[in-house]
C-alpha cells in the first residue's frame, strides 16, 4: 500500500472514530478537549458537528489554518501538561469528549509519555462517561479501553470510556 | 462540510484520478514526471503502481518523508521552469504521464502561471497521447481537456490528453 493510500485510510479512520465518539456523547453534558490543534482540520470537524459545545484546544504553538483558530478564551497555549493542570483548576472534571493527537508515532518515548504523564494529567478533567480518542495509548485510571469497529483497518488509534 | 471532510474528499479524488491516469497509459511507453514532490505521498503512489517506469521528480527543495525521496539521477532540483527546460534538453518528448501539484489554490497568479509559463515549458517533454493531471489549469497547446468522472465531487483538478 502506498503512503497516499495509507494516509487516506488513516484520515478515514480518524473521521469515523470522531463521528462515533461525538454520537456517543451527544446526549451528555460536558465540554470537549482537543489536544494538539495542528492544521485545525479535526478541530473544525468537532466544532461543525457539535455547534453547542465549548471546545477547549491545547496547543504549544498555533500553526493552524487561519479559519481554524479557536477563540483566545478557549485556547490553552503552551506545554500540554502544564496547560492541562491549569485547565483542571479552571474547568474541573467536565470533559465528556477528548481528542488527543499529540503522539509521535510508535516511538517508545511517545508511548511512555502517554501512559505515565498524559493519562494522569488528563484524569482530573474527565466527567464520568467521557470518551477519549487518542493517537497514542492514554490508559487513564478508571477508564476502559474500547474495541475499534471490527471492519476498521488497524490504525494507531485508541478509544477509552472513563467510568469515573 | 468540515475541513477534515473536504480534505479527505480531495485526497480521494487525487487517488482516483491518479489511478485512472496510470491505467490510461499502462500500455504506452514513456517516462513519468512528478512536478512538486511535497511530502512524497503521490510520488510513492506512482512508483508503487508503476514499478517499471522511470519517474522524474521536479522540486525546489526536498522536504519529503525520507522513504519517499527519488534517486539523485531522477531528481530535477531547483525552479520548476528552469528544470523543465533542462529536462527537455536531456530527456526529449518522452513523458507519457505528468502529475503536477505546484499550484497555489485559486490564486489568480497561480492560474496565470499554469497557463502562460508552465504549460509551454511542459510541452517539449510530452509524448503524443500523454496524460496530464494537474491542480491548476495547464492548457498545453495541442492538449485536450478531459472531463472528470461524472460522479466525482468538484475538485480543483484538471486532466488533459496531449494529442501531439
Amino acid at each position: 500500500m502506498s503512503r497516499l493510500e495509507s494516509f487516506i485510510r488513516r484520515m478515514d479512520a480518524q473521521r469515523r472514530l470522531l463521528n462515533d465518539a461525538m454520537a456517543d456523547v451527544a446526549d451528555k453534558d460536558g465540554i470537549v478537549l482537543e489536544l494538539g490543534l495542528g492544521n485545525g482540520r479535526t478541530y473544525d470537524h468537532l466544532r461543525e458537528n457539535m455547534p453547542g459545545r465549548d471546545i477547549y484546544v491545547f496547543e504549544r504553538e498555533v500553526r493552524a489554518h487561519p479559519g481554524c483558530i479557536p477563540p483566545d478564551n478557549r485556547l490553552y497555549l503552551g506545554h500540554v501538561i502544564e496547560q492541562l493542570e491549569k485547565a483542571a483548576a479552571e474547568l474541573g472534571p467536565r470533559a465528556i469528549l477528548v481528542h488527543s493527537d499529540v503522539g509521535n508515532g510508535d516511538e517508545p518515548a511517545s508511548i511512555d509519555f502517554g501512559r505515565t504523564i498524559l493519562a494522569p494529567a488528563l484524569r482530573p478533567l474527565l466527567a464520568p462517561g467521557a470518551r477519549i480518542l487518542s493517537d497514542q495509548p492514554v490508559p487513564v485510571e478508571g477508564a476502559l479501553e474500547l474495541e475499534k469497529p471490527a471492519d476498521m483497518d488497524p490504525e494507531r488509534y485508541y478509544i477509552y470510556r472513563y467510568l469515573g
